[in-house]
């Protein structure tokens, strides 16, 4: 029996692989170019999988995502749909995400963006904002990522609110749910996280509308995906000044591509999908300790950790 | 009996004049350049006050220092030794401390000022940091804004350790003090944040010789004043990369001379003292309280907000 691996770019996917196979030296780890006979392929774990291609094992026992979404598996239209898909999730992302919206929530409260265009200029100006405590910040997705952001932003003095699907009580956050709490939930948001899974539901969800519910100046901060955001639409809330600031990682087209509007823009912070970039050394031990669960009990006993196909998370 | 309140700025007295007449209706508060008789004037309220201002009024009762620090007061060598300095803390003060702290040691942790250089050009270019667990954070400084901080970074998952003159212990947070644990605390820090008061000891502390005692590549947050800092010794350590970056929020000189060349260095990012800038509002609301409480009883119960002369701070 063999894992075969397959990321988009063969320099990582060598990263991954010599990793796992020191976590797992009794195992034949392969890479996606050399995968050895096609019937002795039990687990695949994956980033973007090309379409079609997990569908050539006949005998797979799972999918392992590199990461938390498993939207990139299910984008495959050919994706075995009995087999189970396991994310890959754990502290360390967890951690990582914290600090990505603790850093980037304050960034935008403590006005830097503004702060930073003066220091450019060599002007002093004092930009006096309030306190954290009336900040009106709003959580969109309250999985396990939302909800480490959501009480990392409670530590730091933020009023949040927080909104899901189906609802979640967190101490302190003001909850909304479903369709029907949505505009009460962006009435209040004066910075908004988007943390949500991406679903048919979701997608295309950051849109004109949406944007025109927040807080006139509203910001928004996507660490979702890049999918969950219609891009013209926000380009149009920053020009009519809607939305005064907007902070992404995701992107439809990652790496973002060099003549793209955002690059440069004076209301758009870039990062380069590093919110809660796993690395191998932390990722590989995350999944060789799932895979020799799986290997052994034939499930894992954190189910929090397989996604649900029918939910698209 | 008169209250006279003395500010840099025109502009700014005016502002604090008008929020304490609105706080004490009965009281007779008045302006720097219209203080009345001075036998009258039994409080006065200050910000760099100009020397010898403060002995010309025989009948002082007490010193209001607008901030937490007193060594704007002090600095004046008429200032009348026998007059309590009050110092203006609250709630307010330290949220905001702690809100510039989280964000500025966030924003060195996660290599904000590369990933914004790239972005300048352009660049998706992706920089994988450690964990904050596995960040080592320094705050020199452990009175009241610098417990906050150190639990806030603590809250955050950073890696903390603090030092300060008599030593202090805080859960979670390794304890060094005095000049002979300077050397240990020094060398633990990958970002150095300093928060001491400004007394004849820590003035010029951040020198060559504790730049050296740091680990290379090591960052700096200075938001203690201004003099703490030998200008001259942290650019030779920038240029030498000794030290990686620095983010200033105080300066010997503010504002900062537009000549400067703190302004434009790469590795230099400056906020123009804002990281705990009390707003009147807020501020004139506790200075009335502690002015009612004076004069009510002689004297403030909580006399951690009374400074020490003799120390300091």
């Amino acid at each position: 029996m063999s894992v075969v691996l397959s990321l988009p770019t063969p320099e990582r996917a060598r990263q991954w692989v010599e990793r796992l196979r020191a976590e797992l030296p009794d195992w034949d780890i392969r890479e996606r170019d050399d995968p050895g006979p096609a019937e002795a392929v039990e687990y695949v774990v994956v980033w973007r999988p090309a379409p079609g291609w997990m569908a050539t094992f006949p005998n797979l026992k799972a999918i392992v995502s590199i990461g938390a979404g498993v939207d990139h598996v299910l984008a495959d239209p050919d994706c075995p749909r009995e087999v189970p898909i396991i994310k890959t999730t754990g502290e360390d992302l967890t951690q990582r995400m914290r600090e990505y919206v603790a850093l980037h929530v304050l960034r935008l409260h403590r006005a830097l963006p503004e702060l930073e265009a003066a220091a450019r200029e060599r002007r002093w100006s004092q930009v006096v904002v309030p306190p954290a405590t009336s900040r009106r910040v709003g959580v969109m997705g309250l999985g396990k990522l939302g909800r480490a952001a959501v009480m990392t932003l409670l530590g730091l003095g933020f009023d949040v609110s927080g909104w899901s699907r189906t609802g979640r009580a967190i101490e302190g956050m003001r909850g909304h749910h479903g369709a029907d709490g949505l505009g009460d939930f962006l009435a209040d948001c004066e910075i908004l996280v988007c943390l949500l899974p991406l679903t048919p539901e979701t997608r295309g969800i950051l849109d004109a509308r949406l944007f025109a519910a927040l807080p006139h100046g509203a910001s928004v901060v996507n660490v979702g995906r890049g999918q969950h955001l219609v891009e013209r639409d926000l380009l149009a809330a920053l020009d009519s000044g809607r939305i005064s600031h907007a902070t992404l990682d995701v992107f439809a087209t990652e790496p973002l591509p060099t003549e793209h509007p955002f690059w440069g823009h004076p209301a758009v912070s870039i990062t380069p999908h590093t919110a809660s970039l796993i690395d191998p050394a932390t990722g590989a031990a995350i999944i060789a300790r799932n895979l020799l669960e799986l290997d052994k009990h034939g499930e894992l006993a954190d189910t929090a950790n397989v996604a649900d196909a029918s939910r698209g998370y």
